[in-house]
């Protein structure tokens, strides 16, 4: 089970990810771009478009969190760290050959993905991380921006969600990681507007390397619909700390 | 290169998967459903938007076009048998198992995803055909909106655009597929709102298998960003010459 300054420090790293802005603030500083729009909304919260099925699984999990064995991970729209000027010190720390090809002025305008669409029409979820199990549970609930052969969710949607999971496993389990490899076998199409939970797993660490896998399955798990297995590599390890640092010396005030 | 018959045969294929309508109407009939938006905008045309850089690759391959070793693809929001009243039916005969979970209420807002953000936001592309290498290239703009890690792609945006290029080559080749298998290495972070080149090759057809592989690519070419490979199955196949009159019949007046 996590204790607090763990989940301080998960909460940060997540950050770097998810957008989820770090659990506490200890600068008194925060230094935003002037183009920014600035969107502290939780979108891993109940909101009027989630259908009775997603409200009634999230409320199970939540109460599965009331003993400490699960934890509810926010997600918000814009990473923290990129709403500070200590953002290109993140990127230049990170990706010094990529550094220079990243446009800045369309930086400002940078959205996550997966919390890019109106409420309801593209990806809603909400993941519960188990710590003692490396186990993260997302629950998806697609909308129907998503797509692909008619009737069905687009290929890319589901590989976007598992990214997602396995990604934020990866994150809570490792520290800032880039995806290396993502191999998806994808058995049943899933009808678009479903409800599906996927569960991935930390199978192990090599040392950068982190192996993750999950399937996709129905809410009431008789239908296996997609399985993937995934490979994360750790950036930078030795940057990890002041990574860190950097992204709680740029989180908003409490 | 693809006779005018052919090219008929293509667009009707094509409208399956991409929201092409058909290249003709031999009904006179045109069926909505009554909840239905329409648009008919073809996105595989220079928009505002699209950068210097994009219409500048747009008209190198359109030239190649002028001798028809090249084919210009369109591309839709809408898919031309969502369109019809005859839907449900195409939907049953692919699908018998699966179309019962179809939610009917919500298909009819249903959008292309890879089309369903606004103009410059998220996936800008347009793919070019070689029928005698069985090659498409997609020249991709990715939009702010597309954003993972800060600053950069995220892995499912890169994954959304390598399943459509890559499922686009296995239905011009065999008709109408399902993606079975993606896999995916990611060499290098792609910085946001970059322009690559994603080369999709027909490497085999093995039965009712289609094996696609693609890579993409730098405009110049010098950095390899990603790689991967698929696997397409065909549905259905003794039904496919039905879903192609289908098709056919559910389109716009010429």
């Amino acid at each position: 089970m996590l204790g607090r300054c763990a989940a301080r420090a998960l909460g940060a790293l997540r950050g770097l990810r998810e957008g989820a802005p770090p659990a506490r603030s200890p600068g008194p500083s925060r230094r935003l771009l002037s183009s920014e729009k600035v969107s502290d909304k939780n979108h891993s919260l109940p909101k009027p478009c989630w259908s009775k099925d997603m409200r009634l699984l999230f409320d199970q999990f939540m109460k599965k969190c009331e003993d400490g064995s699960w934890i509810h991970l926010p997600s918000y729209e814009y990473i923290a760290t990129q709403r500070s000027q200590d953002f290109p010190t993140f990127i230049h720390a990170y990706f010094p050959t990529a550094s220079e090809l990243i446009n800045k002025e369309k930086l400002s305008q940078g959205r996550l993905f997966t919390r890019s669409f109106e409420d309801g029409l593209g990806f809603e979820y909400v993941m519960f991380y188990n710590d003692a199990e490396k186990r993260i549970v997302c629950v998806f609930q697609g909308g129907p921006h998503l797509q692909g052969m008619p009737g069905f969710f687009h290929g890319g949607a589901i590989a976007t969600m598992i990214d997602a999971t396995v990604g934020m496993n990866a994150i809570v389990s490792g520290g800032i990681v880039m995806t290396a490899n993502l191999n998806i076998n994808f058995k049943r199409p899933i009808p678009l507007c479903s409800i599906v939970l996927i569960n991935s797993q930390l199978d192990k660490i090599e040392g950068r390397k982190l192996l993750v896998s999950c399937n996709v399955q129905s809410v009431d798990e008789k239908i296996l619909y997609t399985e993937a297995t995934s490979l994360f590599v750790k950036l930078n390890p030795e940057k990890e700390f002041d990574i860190k640092d950097l992204v709680l010396k740029s989180a908003p005030p409490a």
